[in-house]
């Protein structure tokens, strides 16, 4: 390499070096992202806020290395399925410090998170809390547990009946009147020697940069918990705030402070609770995206650029198979040239629009519809910033093109993580 | 079983039995109608032109036994990747008979593509001709390719420069002036002793039931072979009409004939050229979906079902990640209880929308949205109606959810063509 190279490096290790050792496309973390992050919500929120919890959304990124580094920084783990439950515990992770999500938990998902010890299992449907009685039951324990709730998004109607019953497939309804599932839920686990219900978990939304619907909903989630205590005798000792903190667009925009959302809600709350003279519940959030989003870049190489009149293609070997997220939201991402970071885009004539698109054979298969380049020939290499949540963990092998690997950078050391699937690895399980 | 028993069959075979013998979610595809299709097309197609061809667009559905399925049909395939490649190659499938498209190919596929003896590849941009060329003269072969233009879609100005040029990844514009794309390729295979350009390739769209824009995009590129042939004194000796034969959507509906697409066409094809004193080429089409969406069915578990007052959510063992299609393009499909595939609709109070929704934790992870259903318990089985297409094809492991089992039914014998993931196969490359 030339000690000149100007190159776009990450986590200090140089992306064209990146890009001939591992191949291309590449899922690159800077670890030292990761932590900082990590650290960020110990020092303003662990800290501060007594009995407080973070538990990382694996759902966003997961693998065993990412595990150990969530653990070893300090946090919890929130998982939504058999899979993520699984390569936690091979992982290592301790099960206490991790929590059960999940719209449609199977049998066996609410079996293994008991059996292993799982911290809480958070109820989203009145139905799962037999089958957790029931397995807590054969294997001894009491199972802590929460309950999710639908809060709603249209705060111009009062605060149970606005939405929170509609739109949305997760949690129950703020409802607690006679016969209403929650009121239910609530009951049983009171009568249940096996369940211990520990509180309340609401969610938001997803990549939220303003607090406003936090504090709307988490006005509804306080209503609720007074009237939980009033009318059910219930206390609410846990209060799980979710997650969906705002994750920026690229490296040169500061990220956004957890505090920004963490800091309002917390007073809410606390005020709140003060006020109807209620306990304050220790308070857990969920963030996913917030935690991995920046730490992570996608390095592709370009296979061809065709200028056409009024558009320039530039064809990437990669797309839509390890980044739906154009195809599936129209998610915006910045990409540079690794070789030349720095560079302004180069003004094609007539302000040309310019696309960096996938090697799928889908029109839709587009990575990013306007994109500022400089001048790239076929065989350049381009990095998507902050590509670190939700690519990794949606990628499918569409086209049979092969999942990327994943490499882990830091102070100008690469690890490879998760190695690049083989060709053999796409037919593992064909019978022929 | 009961031999009284009402279940939904597929391929002569209880869809509760397959259920309990290969788990959910579960792939199912009814050989019969494949084979039924491909023999329509033959009867149809291949015996009625001479010198034409079907490849099936393997980027639909492709396993290995798909691909034998395929070849022992008499049909060829069309694939887009060294992975759809190399599952043909492994399976047998005879490289003559392969053709290989794509927008973006890298030097690795066409290489493979060179060195196996792939019957066509279809290029897509002109970097691709030094690139097969190099391979070919490594390989000591001719090359047959074919280029393949962007039609275009607005009928309301020149054939030359309405689209194509624009909204597409895909293709050449049809322009052929000096220093056009199109001429420089055409006139670079002239020169070249590697390389046999055997015509010219298009594809209009996907699940497309009218005959019009196919109609429409023909009329331009018969000009374009008038004008390749006056201009250039090229022959065009083959042309590849593409696919994009629309699919219904469930087995009461008569499937579409493929006559519907490929009779108007050939027939516009042969007056046109004999009008215009040309060869009539020999005419390729590559129907994927039409093929197999229609034999697939998908069955999926109830977990739970949640009614709330506007809504019912019907959960399943499965959603985005074994069929993304309602997430990426809001496709329609339609369920039946496999316990009572015939039973009336199930009518909610003040008729409640009824929408069935995967596992997945993400609100747009939804299989159909207005559901016609009976009534249902959790545990009950739905299968989703001609979900064969671009479903396991674009599976991921979302979630970490694992991809789910592959089964060929026919005459009431089952057979599992590609196992279900296990949890091990989800951290397969991961060092941990």
């Amino acid at each position: 390499m030339n000690s000149e190279s100007t190159n776009l490096t990450w986590g200090g290790v140089d992306c064209q070096e990146l890009a001939e050792e591992f191949g291309t496309p590449l899922y690159v973390y800077d670890t030292s992202i990761i932590k900082a992050r990590c650290r960020e919500l110990r020092e303003t929120f662990l800290e501060r806020w007594p009995g407080s919890k973070v538990r990382y959304a694996g759902k966003a990124f997961l693998t065993r290395s990412m595990s150990k580094l969530i653990q070893s920084e300090g946090l919890g783990l929130d998982v939504v399925s058999l899979g993520e439950l699984y390569t936690a515990l091979s992982a290592g992770f301790p099960p206490e410090e991790i929590e059960m999500n999940g719209n449609a938990k199977s049998r066996e998902e609410i079996s293994l998170a008991v059996r292993s010890g799982v911290g809480r299992i958070i109820v989203d449907h009145p139905d799962e809390l037999k089958t957790i009685e029931f397995f807590a039951r054969e294997f001894n324990r009491v199972q802590k547990i929460f309950i999710r709730v639908a809060p709603g998004v249209d705060a111009h109607t009062h605060a149970y009946i606005s939405t929170g019953q509609t739109g949305s497939k997760f949690g129950f309804p703020l409802e607690i009147s006679e016969g209403s599932m929650l009121r239910y839920a609530v009951e049983y686990a009171a009568r249940s020697e096996y369940l211990d219900l520990r509180g309340i978990h609401f969610h938001v939304g997803s990549q939220l940069f303003d607090t406003q619907d936090y504090l709307k909903s988490l006005e509804k989630i306080i209503e609720l918990i007074k009237d939980l205590k009033e009318q059910l005798n219930f206390t609410t000792h846990e209060l799980n705030l979710g997650g969906g903190f705002g994750a920026v667009i690229n490296p040169s925009v500061p990220h956004v402070p957890s505090e920004k959302f963490t800091e309002p809600m917390m007073k809410l709350l606390r005020a709140s609770c003060k006020d109807f003279g209620l306990e304050v519940p220790a308070a857990i959030i969920e963030p996913g995206r917030w935690i991995i989003s920046e730490a992570g870049i996608t390095i592709y190489r370009v296979e061809n650029i065709k200028e056409l009149p009024k558009v320039t293609y530039i064809a990437v070997d990669g797309g839509m198979a390890d980044n739906p997220r154009y195809a599936l939201y129209q998610a915006e991402y910045e990409a540079v040239a690794v070789k030349a970071p720095n560079a302004p885009a180069y003004d094609r004539d007539g302000g040309t629009k310019v696309s960096v698109v996938g090697k799928c054979c889908e029109s839709g298969d587009i990575l990013i519809e306007n994109a500022r380049l400089p001048w790239l020939e076929a065989g350049d290499l381009i990095a998507l910033y902050n590509s670190g949540a939700y690519t990794f963990s949606m990628s499918s092998t569409y086209n049979k093109l092969q999942r990327p690997a994943v490499v882990f950078v830091e102070d100008g050391e690469a690890r490879l993580v998760v190695e690049r699937q083989s060709l053999e690895d796409l037919l593992r399980g064909d019978r022929g």
